[in-house]
């Protein structure tokens, strides 16, 4: 038997592991799962006969050494910041490897390394990264064979609660790390290009330069700029684009409403408040308005913000209960960022009952015998459950099909990938169609940002 | 003769030498200038015969550590990055020193060996910081030796252009490093105190948040929260104070234009921008504001900050000559911050006969058997030339008068100071006076931020 060791068995590993134990009888796998914490693994395995769970510390040098050297192939679901270690020990016993996340500078450096030994460490190989970099070369490669020229390419995806759990003004609940949405956008300014020309969006105007898309049968959404849109631009050959913009999605007015958030400071995760642990949330928004012996903590946020008596913003606010005078922060040293976390998830935490949903929007422009034509596609995936999330999905199942691909010998190239190539992409996302994985594209009349071009 | 090595001859010695010249014979004194470059020591100098200008690479171990040696005290006017390097010279050769810049670390990490050798490292003692720590300590120990207590403290100092060369919409030149002024609030959220309560101000709102202070004979000022308004809590025993905040001072309007700078992101120092050195200033301005193939910079920039028709704000930018399609930005690889600083130096310099003024403002609000009290205290001072500056004078003398206090005996505390204690500060403030820096105090009903407590 072929003998697949996944290290790590959170959230996102569902589908994955579902779909090698469906395999696993007829294309001869046995998966090991490893983790600090078998319980989450047992519970999704449950026996199988062609399974197995071990308890892997990943800081262990020899319990994770043996396991790798044990393996046929490696998929490492651990954070990203792990994956350097789990890599090296994959050179040193000649084995693949795969992972969702982004290629670090320490995977980086050992593509010299894997490619002399005939490795192959595949990375960004979920769903953003993973099913955004696919599904964008399989039509940027289209449009090329046919002779286009790609003058605009812009790309979103947005992580969010499916329609039939949307229950709060916000149109959002955490269907991810909670974390990284409250400090999404932070740690530089976004840039990007329209028309030739570079733009740049500092993180307190990043919420209020928005974008509206339309996906048939689930309305509006709108998108905030990703910090470098350009960065793959040489990685999908589009050095020479017009336009070029990467986001993320949200429905129509988060944006306005969260921009209140950063405006205020509150997002910020670089400091610590002083008696936080004291605090009620009303203290903690009083925090950021100017002191007054008289008026609110409401009427001076109104006031700050020029927030007026009929906006519904002002609802989102009241909904997330942050003038609550009774609700204790409990947090000791904790940053703004830390405390909003957990103000929102008091609100935006997924029922039991709930399903995610994830969205992704890509604009291609191209130019064709002097012609100007744009190709819209999009995807939406819904989840099944709290286990069977259209995030474990999306993440999971191209991990899983591309480790396959790998153990029959249908993907090849040694070093550090990222499946932007006809060879990974293609089967990839043409499995992916059985499971509900699949883009719907539309021919548009070309907009691009200038009609004087068109 | 006692021997006095001044390593630096920058902007702010004018007043520095000539004060020690001018006290040489009857003090005894020899005073040795070394820089790198000697023309500028040279020129103030004119050769006086207790006088003498060498070449000095502070880089050079064999040259510092030779004049040192030869030196009875060491005043560093070099960037306060090079302290360091000097004060350890001073120790190993048991010289005293003084500085006008804030302590570093490495110089803090000093105070073990400086005070077991008896040798004295005076920082500090300039303008801001300097004058500021004196003229408030000799008010906050006055109080409290009359058996005050002290409830609340501000402070507020801004470098500014004399009235008498004040001509341009911004009542601003720039009279010290350019490069500070457009960064300056970055770095991290402001934090103060009002009535016990901690507030939080992000650098995106920090120019938005300003407070007026009037001085007689000069008008009206407004002031933005310093980053960290606490520093000298402890050291001015202020632990127990219900309000504590420093300030920046600026000619009110000053920020709220500003803050259109802040807003856009010109005035981040993080990255470079694309092609800064092909760039008009419009194009720079441009980038920042959304593509558009019809509307104008000009709209597009008053309808993003929603500026209306008639808001003078609007002529402080047309000043500056932002929108310029043929002014080049020319500097390479250049950073928001730069290009900015660029397109400001155009109009913000100080011309020949310009007058600079450096003004101070202090609050002292305390309690005194049972009553509560109010004393300000502001000092204005303004420049001769554009040698003999407002601000070479105020960072100038504490720094010479401290040097001779120290030879004299007059202040013998060893170790790592800065000068808040009485001996240090009651000679100095008083010497100061003869030289027009002086403080006109004020008692007036205190006000503190909440009246239910008066």
């Amino acid at each position: 038997m072929r003998k697949i060791l996944v290290i790590g068995s959170g959230k996102s590993t569902s589908y994955l592991l579902k779909y090698l134990l469906d395999k696993s009888t007829s294309e001869n796998l046995f998966i090991t799962v490893g983790d600090i914490n078998i319980s989450s693994a047992q519970s999704i395995l449950k026996n199988h006969t062609n399974s197995n769970v071990i308890q892997l510390d990943v800081f262990n040098d020899k319990e994770r050494s043996n396991a790798i050297k044990n393996a046929d192939i490696v998929i490492s679901m651990l954070p990203a910041r792990f994956h350097g270690t789990v890599a090296k020990d994959c050179i040193l016993h000649n084995k693949h490897m795969v992972t969702a996340s982004y290629v670090s500078p320490e995977m980086k450096a050992l593509e010299g390394k894997a490619k002399s030994k005939g490795i192959i460490l595949m990375n960004e190989i979920g769903v953003d990264p993973g099913i955004d970099h696919m599904s964008a070369m399989q039509v940027l490669d289209k449009i090329r064979d046919k002779g286009g020229n790609i003058i605009l390419f812009e790309s979103f995806t947005g992580g969010l609660v499916a329609p039939e759990s949307d229950n709060n003004l916000w149109n959002y609940k955490f269907t991810w790390n909670p974390r990284n949405v409250v400090t999404a956008g932070q740690g530089g300014t976004a840039k990007f290009i329209q028309e030739n020309s570079y733009k740049y969006i500092p993180y307190h105007r990043l919420f209020r330069r928005t974008e509206f898309l339309d996906i048939e049968g689930f309305g509006r959404f709108e998108a905030y700029a990703n910090r470098d849109s350009l960065k793959y631009q040489n990685a999908y050959g589009l050095s020479n684009v017009r336009t070029l913009y990467r986001g993320t999605m949200r429905r129509v007015g988060f944006s306005r409403a969260w921009n209140i958030f950063v405006t205020l400071g509150m997002t910020d995760d670089s400091f610590t408040i002083e008696d936080s642990e004291n605090m009620s949330y009303r203290d903690f928004t009083n925090a950021f308005l100017p002191y007054s012996h008289k008026d609110s903590v409401e009427l001076k946020l109104r006031h700050e913000l020029k927030i007026d008596q009929d906006d519904v913003v002002w609802d989102k606010l009241v909904e997330l209960d942050i003038f609550n005078p009774d609700k204790k922060v409990v947090l000791k040293n904790a940053t703004p960022a830390q405390i909003l976390q957990k103000i929102l998830m008091d609100s935006w935490t997924l029922s039991k009952d709930d399903k995610d949903m994830i969205v992704m929007y890509h604009k291609f422009g191209y130019e064709l015998n002097g012609k100007k034509y744009q190709l819209d596609a999009n995807m939406v995936v819904i989840g099944e459950d709290q286990r069977y999330t259209a995030m474990a999905k999306t993440v999971g199942l191209p991990v899983a099909i591309a480790t396959l691909a790998i153990l029959n010998g249908k993907i090849t190239s040694a070093g550090v990938q990222i499946p932007i190539t006809k060879e990974i992409y293609e089967p990839i996302l043409q499995e992916l169609q059985q499971f509900g994985i699949l883009f719907k594209e539309k021919e548009v009349p070309y907009l691009g940002y200038n009609p004087l071009n068109n």
